[in-house]
């Protein structure tokens, strides 16, 4: 593949994603490339187990070094909070940030949530650099969503505030754990059974294990699972109709992450078996077969587990799902498959998607 | 006057100014009218000096009780902390407001900027109406800018949040002790010199105190100030150019209204020292006389005191207003006046501000 730049057209601007192993190395020039690299100060905001493997190639690449801050938070979701934004804002300003300052987070998705939403309300915001360092966050860079927890509700306090570059290094994915591969490629599956099933089989094809993946696949994955989502995001940045196909598997998915106890299944762990339900049940009200049984099997190959844990109240999990919206409407709402490619936002009936979650739906 | 809409057209949507007596009363219908009555919910934030006077009042207005919920923080600046912003998030989560509830900013510039700011983050944004009580908050209902402070500096987290809606019932100004009038009036008065002088000399003739002062008068005043607020904003909303006009008698102001200790002085009234002062500083600039002595004799009736405070020392001045800046560059920027209504950004010699500042001169 020779296009490893893509262009993510936001409300706000038009900005690049450059998926290129290696590319951390020479962040700052990319920075000048692409985006401000006549930023007065750089403010590069990563977390403790990241810091360690890539913070000082990533500094390494600046020319001046006194133009360049550092802050590294606990790795860790509980990172997202209230709190640790305002440490944070905190040492940016101690550090004498201004408008004309460029934030850079260096992570995973909780990095880049919290490090997005510092810049986006840092003196009513400036812009931001995504260097996303797990496979899952290829999803956290497209579509602008930053934000924090409250103790109420997840990703609850946020905003849109789209970078201004991403810098996507898919060589820094190589020290990730094999948990934390699970939960990022189950977004990756997931973009395929919502829009391209060729891209299924591609995957298929080349991914047999998260071990010993080239970087050509790996770039080569990144760039179309990316293009999906640019896509769905393009044609509805504020999430009025088809952005809610990024569901597909999260309505179950969400529910059962929080009645596990966040942390103990990863995010795209929770998806995968979401993922399975939402087949299985769009079979049920479509009256058709999706022939999705291969793509469950090499997921299951791939280490998920597809069941929902037989320890978990399906009525508790019923609950989650009414609760989890934000909107408080009481209807039910899943994405659910005509077909592999095809999805189709429907309100289902309470009754029904219990006796699907109990095994006990008919056809 | 018929016309009491004003429109304002931000870089995110037009929204309506409503000036008009009495619309307080009619606050629900007036949503009803211009923006989201059908909302799920609706929160209104408000402080516990305009609490006893006005909100029944707003309340009131709604049709179902039920769907209304308020929160009532503690009149002042310090209201404006990350302290008070949890606790508003707190509650409006605990309301249950979702992405289709409306915020509404019952009160002035403080209650507008901590409950614009909400609104601007709470779920990545939902809507607010601002319904300003104070004189002064003419002048935040329009631009966008909503924040909060943080020990380390005013405004200094923020977002541009553009409300859907602003009533303003100009009898709410009736409550108004004289020093928020005073504090409110600077920025009118700044208005027409950045403006139109015409602006000043209809004030001259219609307001010689804030006693007594007609509905109608106090309806044209609010409505013609407004204009010049949107009239530049529009053409300037991300603050490249000439939006920084606005800071008129703001560089010495803000620097004498931070080293008098929040409080003492309210902004306004350090504002006028501040125009008083950039009026002559602009009268050496340019070497020619503006004739504004009619106005600051004026503006001395009304009961500005228009010297610097004879204990303020001018290194510490000069100091904050370098400080002051939101960019760091080490050039300080005055907004002089070439004529009245004729403003002009320019870089000003240190040596020469602290000279005129103590008094020494020369031409
Ligand atoms: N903004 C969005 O649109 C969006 C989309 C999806 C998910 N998210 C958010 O993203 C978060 C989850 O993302 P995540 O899974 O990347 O979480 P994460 O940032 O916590 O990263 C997962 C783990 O991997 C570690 N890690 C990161 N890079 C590494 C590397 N190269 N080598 C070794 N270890 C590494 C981290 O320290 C952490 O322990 C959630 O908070 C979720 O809400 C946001
Ligand atoms: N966002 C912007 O563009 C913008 C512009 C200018 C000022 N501001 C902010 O606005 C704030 C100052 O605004 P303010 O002067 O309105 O402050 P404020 O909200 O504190 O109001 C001043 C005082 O008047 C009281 N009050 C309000 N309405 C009243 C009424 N009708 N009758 C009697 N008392 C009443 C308040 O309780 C308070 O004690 C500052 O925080 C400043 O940063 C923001």
């Amino acid at each position: 593949m020779d296009n490893k730049v893509l262009y993510v057209e936001s409300s706000k601007h038009t900005y690049p994603i450059i998926v290129e192993p290696e590319s951390l190395s020479s962040l700052y020039s990319k920075i000048e490339e692409h985006s401000d690299s006549k930023a007065s100060r750089f403010f590069i905001i990563t977390d403790d187990t990241v810091a360690p493997l890539y913070l000082d190639i990533a500094v390494s690449s600046f020319p001046i070094k006194d133009k360049v801050d550092t802050y590294v938070i606990p790795t860790g979701e509980a990172s997202k909070s209230l709190s640790m934004y305002e440490k944070v804002m905190t040492a940016a300003l101690e550090n004498k940030l201004d408008r004309k300052s460029l934030i850079i987070a260096l992570g995973g998705g909780v990095v880049g949530d919290l490090a997005g939403f510092i810049a986006a309300t840092y003196m009513r915001g400036i812009p931001f650099v995504q260097v996303p360092t797990t496979l899952l966050a290829h999803d956290s860079s497209v579509g602008g969503k930053v934000g924090i927890n409250h103790p109420l509700g997840k990703n609850m306090i946020g905003a849109f505030h789209p970078p201004s570059l991403v810098i996507y290094d898919p060589k820094a994915l190589m020290s990730l754990p094999e948990k934390e591969w699970r939960s990022g490629f189950a977004e990756v599956i997931k973009h395929g059974f919502i829009a391209d099933e060729s891209f299924l089989t591609w995957l298929q094809d080349k991914i047999v294990s998260f071990q010993n993946i080239s970087m050509d696949v790996l770039t080569e994955l990144l760039i179309r699972s990316i293009k999906v989502k640019v896509a769905v995001v393009e044609q509805d940045e504020e999430e009025k109709g088809i952005r809610a196909y990024l569901n597909f598997g999260h309505t179950l998915g969400h529910a059962i992450e929080g009645e596990a106890g966040y942390g103990q299944l990863t995010h795209g762990e929770a998806v995968a078996i979401g993922m399975e339900f939402a087949v299985r049940f769009s079979e049920k009200y479509y009256g058709h077969q999706l022939e999705a049984d291969k793509y469950f099997n090499y997921m299951k190959d791939l280490g998920y587990s597809l069941d929902i844990p037989s320890d978990m109240d399906i009525n508790q999990l019923i609950h989650r799902i009414k609760l989890d919206k934000k909107s408080h409407s009481s209807k039910i709402h899943f994405v659910l498959l005509q077909k592999i490619g095809s999805p189709k936002l429907v309100e289902v009936n309470e009754n029904l998607l219990k006796a699907e979650l109990t095994g006990k739906g008919g056809v």
